[in-house]
């Protein structure tokens, strides 16, 4: 270790030096406007980008002098590869001469975070478009997606990008809500264990993984995007709050605010949420980001600020340490409420500090330090698309098949609106439909086989669309049934058009009234079963629609979701057998007369009852989906009657395969608390692993289940886990089950917290 | 005052002693069996009572011997009058009997409370039927509603009934729920102004009104009866409570539990709800009643106890003193918990006391007390019939007109499964549609004429149904097709059969999927507005439907809800031109792309955004509606620019009568608060009252508004006044403003708590 190079003065230079040092002396050299620049971010071309969002004019003033912005530093610059397309050379070489002309212009040095939005793969022209969090989520496989989480975060360390504002860690509760496309689904346990996941790959490539929307977002009113979120502590706590604690313990080191009032109070102000639990209870070190304007949206839009200096103090305060995607409140109105002394200088020190710790930790203002790219900026290299395709072949899900599929060479008719369509495998967070659709001049930066082009690779094909995604004609519809009728088979690939804010049928403010499927397109699909030919569904979706009416005159149903860059031939290699599907439902299917919000995690009496004329059961349940070969369960059973309260059982489940092709089971482990202080649902997954066996293969799976996984909360407002009887049922779906098994847990009661065990350990040897 | 009649050890028998030595000497005499048996419920005749309720009969066994069931004397009997169609005389000698068989039995000789349903008038055979809870919400009467309940309570009174059901202070949350028909709106001023009027006028009968049911059952999930309710606490205080606080103002003796659990917790076993808030912070010392089965419920349906006892033991500690309708728990169950010291008998003998307390002040154990009946016992006497007619025809909310209306002689088609059906007018807690629909054989008990009847009274009218309220054929909307053709206007009436449990398509347990009218009753009305033919649409429905697709082609729209018994003669007169109408909306009908749960009450982000797709703005807005004759408004202001904290503002509203009949206003006053601690509704109603003016005549309105009034829920968990600036929209709907005022409150913030100013007072000379 050498300290020659640093005087006294200038603790802050020294790498060696602990951060927490570095951080108090540099902050105590900070001038006000020094500090608050660093919470401050800049989107630069955004006026060049299109009506991207709303109120984005309002609040995001392009920069008119870069150098006076940045004389006193930067915190942070926003999606200069995410704006408009931009081949990645010269991104790379903008960011980088933008890096050094921030570290010129200021009296620090101080480079800027630099962030991008990487739900689906890096949102940049020309990268790979992985498969959307629907779709990682009905794969129930952590470590793929860990993968390709590294694989993207790796992408964008090359381009000298830091932080990348996923994972989504919202649990879906009501599929109305546009942004279901962008959850993992509707299970804490899932969504938590596949987006630490995700987490951990980013962060594993250097990347600062960012959470979102802490907490609450998806319970909006009506599953209206932003609206009121009613929501008691217990539900936040046992089914919104999981996530976030799990993938905290995968080491995600930025977290982003929910845009919605939580029982009247907006996240974006909340001090409960943003520094009392998340800070206090979570330990969390790392940086709190607003979602994009929500700072602003204080005032402007939940009137409890009275102006812009108003919600910046009550932003910060809460906790959330930089504005983003630019300055709108953290700038002159923060400085003239620090300079009468209006706002306490401390909490711009708290929240700077933070950013500057994190700042250190990246080495941004280590000696030697450059801004300069890797030499190596192929975003969609052939690595990623096979791990593309890989995530997308294991998250297709069967849901019903009545022996049509595989297809076997099959002559088909293909119709539907999503066929012939690139933009049909894409979620609203890819870089073509994010981005891209703002400039239509440009080409898509990558290429995306249709499914129509994939199924003539094996197929005889004749292809009609019958009607768009919204719209459409009887001629066109009376096409479809003619082509239907030349066909042995006809695979009508439906779904939404995915886009924000009134630019498609699902997507962040996409929102819709009921679960019909968009436009035209139920109308189609009966006109094509009235011609009695056998139907193939394939739904590509950003929620569950409802199928309820067509569902027993479907020869098959297939449910791809998004499945990104590589899905179309994924879905072929399924459609036509090279592919066994392995993806199970992260999300439940509405059955006839089901309403919304639901939810699978149901106390009894949200379940159907003979005190409600309206039945919730789902048409398919969360967790189901079929392979072409299933599985056999030999045994399932547990050696333990008792199961200590702080212990452990293990659940032990025995799996052949009797055909002769290599399958895949999703071995489903749910609780079932026959009496509790509360009201608790009728089964609730603790534990999920997929297993493949090869033909004839025999394979033993062990769960070993912590009681931790038990817990709730109960009457007294904390975590707990109670003695006394419980059912673990296994099974292949929430509503299929093999087994039940009967425990007791024994012991003391036992309160628990964040570091409580959250996930099971399975074996799979 | 005389005490020789009394010795030392019976102070109980004492008719001057206070109540609450009465009470400890007569406990204090009990045995643990005794005191139970004050607790219970029986309901002798449900069995012949038909499939009333789901879990009927799992829980309600009827009596084998009645002797035994009261030799340690009952609490309550349940419903004599409303289980099947008894003959007022004989059921009041059938009361008599049983309630001396009852003082005979036991050591005591303590009479039961006998309780009966009593929503739309007492729910008997043979007594009038009022309009429904949304009729008086629509009234904006509260002095209307006051008298329709004190007489109301008079025919309890005089069978010896001591207690009613009623009223339901449930605010609408959710449009779907089948019980929105029992409410009286979505307002909580509103519900609170005319529930706490029921009360004042029940209670000034001697009755003891009951308040269901608090609190949090209308906001269950997806409007699912029974399903649990995601709620914080403040959109519970802010919006739930406030009309039970107001009804408890007003006198109300009993309170009945939610059904539901608020975010896991059944209210049923809540001492949260139950003891800590009701008894603590509002002080009441009534009764608080199981809504019936609710303490089985508690192991049967929410799994939070472990069996009958433990269900007991829970509800009585939450504080449920009666276990209604029948005893299930808070017999054998409860008595082995006592016996073996798993139940503390201090809750017991808590529970008991209230029951003896309100025994006592009903006089029940005075000497002298009798059974015996009144003399009069004329249930649908002519006063009764009239009060109803008054209060149907001050209900019935004209919605559009283009001038159509009135339809002054003109030679009518009738159409639609409503016209021609007296259970049209009547909601499910009628005693005809509760009750007497498990009698087919048994005559309706009252007369009830239709719209039809009642129009052919002054007009040339042909009928023709066009489909029943559920299911139709294609033919008979063709004849009503053809009937639309043969007149000059066409009055289609549609709407809800009212019913319980899938026997209606509106009423408790009878919930629906969306707002679409039920059956085939959009498609007849298509099919008559495609004849061309001016179409006035009336509805009787126990909830607001979708009308959006129709409403530019209807002539008019008439709104009735269920209008009661005189609801014909009421609605002929609307029609006619003979009654000026004045109702006004009690809940908003849905726009078109309108979604549930849905609320006027929303913060900025709950209504119409660039941020979501969905529209949640109504077609008819809460507090909409229209007269014949429009008020002028002349002036509104208010005198002060600064409201204190803890002092009132005067708003002055002159309203002229321009036209040459009689008409009425309803003026409505709304707050809205530019910014506050938490996001608040747009636009909340804050005052509300309807004004009558003559041919000419000028009448100002002063409404004298407490700063209490202002007060909401903020960030840390207590009712605040907070100074700053408010403005007061002053307007004949929420979406109908005349005149903004901007007001300062000044002075310090201010806690308020229950005993705030509840109402606004209203001058109109």
């Amino acid at each position: 270790m050498t300290t020659e190079a640093t005087t006294p003065d200038e603790i802050w230079r020294n790498p060696h030096a602990p951060v927490a040092e570095r951080v108090r002396d540099l902050v105590a050299r900070m001038t006000p406007q020094e500090k608050i620049a660093q919470l401050q971010g800049i989107w630069a071309g955004i006026d060049a980008g299109g009506e991207m969002a709303p109120h984005q004019h309002e609040f995001a003033v392009a920069p008119q002098d870069f150098d006076e912005l940045t004389r006193h530093g930067i915190g942070q610059l926003t999606r200069v590869f995410g704006t408009r397309p931009i081949a990645p050379e010269v991104g790379a070489r903008t960011l980088a001469r933008t890096q050094r002309q921030i570290i010129e212009a200021s009296r620090f040095g101080i480079p800027a975070v630099a962030h991008e939005e990487c739900l689906t793969g890096l949102a940049a022209w020309q990268a790979t478009v992985y498969p959307s969090p629907l779709c990682w989520g009905a794969t129930f496989e952590p470590d793929l997606v860990r993968r390709m989480a590294a694989r993207i975060g790796d992408s964008m360390r090359r381009l000298g990008v830091h932080q990348g504002l996923a994972p989504v860690l919202d649990v879906a509760r009501d599929l109305r809500w546009g942004r279901v496309e962008e959850t993992i689904g509707e299970d804490p346990q899932l969504v938590g264990t596949i987006g630490a996941a995700y987490v951990a790959g980013l962060e594993s490539a250097g990347i600062v993984s960012t959470l979102k929307h802490f907490a609450g977002y998806s319970a909006s009113r009506a599953g209206r995007n932003l609206a009121p979120v009613s929501i008691g502590p217990r539900e936040l706590a046992d089914v919104i709050l999981p996530p976030f604690e799990m993938a905290l313990h995968a080491g995600a080191r930025s977290v982003m605010n929910s845009y919605a009032d939580n029982d009247g109070v907006p996240v974006a102000a909340d001090p409960e949420m943003l520094t009392e639990r998340l800070r206090g209870e979570y330990g969390f070190t790392g940086t709190v980001v607003a979602d994009y304007f929500s700072v602003a949206f204080l005032h402007k839009l939940h009137n409890v600020a009275a102006g812009r200096e108003d919600a910046a103090a009550q932003a910060l305060t809460a906790g959330i340490d930089v504005e983003l995607p630019t300055v709108d409140c953290y700038g002159e109105p923060l400085l003239e409420g620090l300079y009468f002394d209006r706002v306490d200088i401390a909490v711009v020190d708290r929240a700077v500090s933070r950013v500057l710790a994190q700042k250190f930790e990246l080495g941004l203002l280590d000696p030697g330090y450059s801004p300069a790219p890797d030499a190596n900026l192929d975003l969609d290299d052939p690595e990623s698309r096979a791990l593309a395709r890989e995530v997308a072949e294991r998250s297709i899900v069967l849901l019903q098949n009545d022996g049509v599929l595989p297809l076997a060479g099959k002559r088909l008719a293909v119709v539907g609106p999503r066929a012939d369509e690139p933009g049909a495998m894409m979620g609203c967070y890819s870089f073509p439909l994010h981005v891209g659709v703002h400039h239509p001049d440009a080409e898509m930066g990558i290429e995306v086989a249709t499914v129509l082009d994939a199924l003539r690779e094996d197929h005889d094909v004749v292809f009609a669309r019958g009607c768009p995604v919204v719209g459409g004609t009887d001629d066109e519809i009376a096409e479809a049934v003619e082509a239907a009728r030349q066909a042995e088979v006809c695979v009508v690939v439906l779904g939404d058009q995915a886009g924000l804010f009134g630019k498609g049928t699902s997507g962040e403010g996409c929102d819709v009234e009921d679960l019909r499927l968009p436009g035209r397109q139920e109308e189609l699909l009966e006109a094509v079963l009235g011609t009695g030919m056998p139907v193939v569904l394939v739904l590509l979706s950003g929620r569950p629609y409802d199928l309820s009416r067509q569902v027993d005159r479907l020869a098959a149903v297939v449910c791809g979701f998004y499945p990104g860059q590589e899905g179309a031939a994924a879905l072929a290699g399924v459609l036509s057998g090279r592919v066994n599907p392995s993806g199970r439902l992260p999300v439940s299917f509405p059955g006839a007369g089901s309403t919304q919000p639901s939810t699978y995690l149901s106390a009894p009496l949200g379940t159907r009852s003979e005190v409600s004329t309206v039945d919730p059961t789902p048409l398919f349940p969360f967790g189901h989906g079929l392979s072409y070969a299933s599985a056999t369960w030999v045994t399932a059973g547990c050696e333990e009657r008792e199961w200590p309260t702080d212990g452990t059982c293990a659940v032990h489940v025995v799996l052949r395969n009797d055909t002769d092709v290599a399958t895949a089971e999703v071995v489903q482990i749910y609780l079932h608390d026959p009496v509790a202080e509360v009201a608790r649902p009728v089964r609730q997954l603790i534990g999920a692993v997929k297993v493949d066996l090869a033909p004839g293969q025999t394979r033993t799976v062990t769960a070993r289940l912590h009681a931790d996984l038990t817990s709730y909360t109960g009457r007294a407002g904390h975590r707990q886990v109670d003695p006394g009887d419980v059912e673990l049922h296994v099974g292949t779906s929430s509503a299929n089950i093999h087994t039940s098994l009967k425990l007791a847990l024994t012991g003391p009661a036992r309160q628990v917290g964040f570091d409580r065990v959250l996930t099971p350990e399975f074996d799979t040897p």
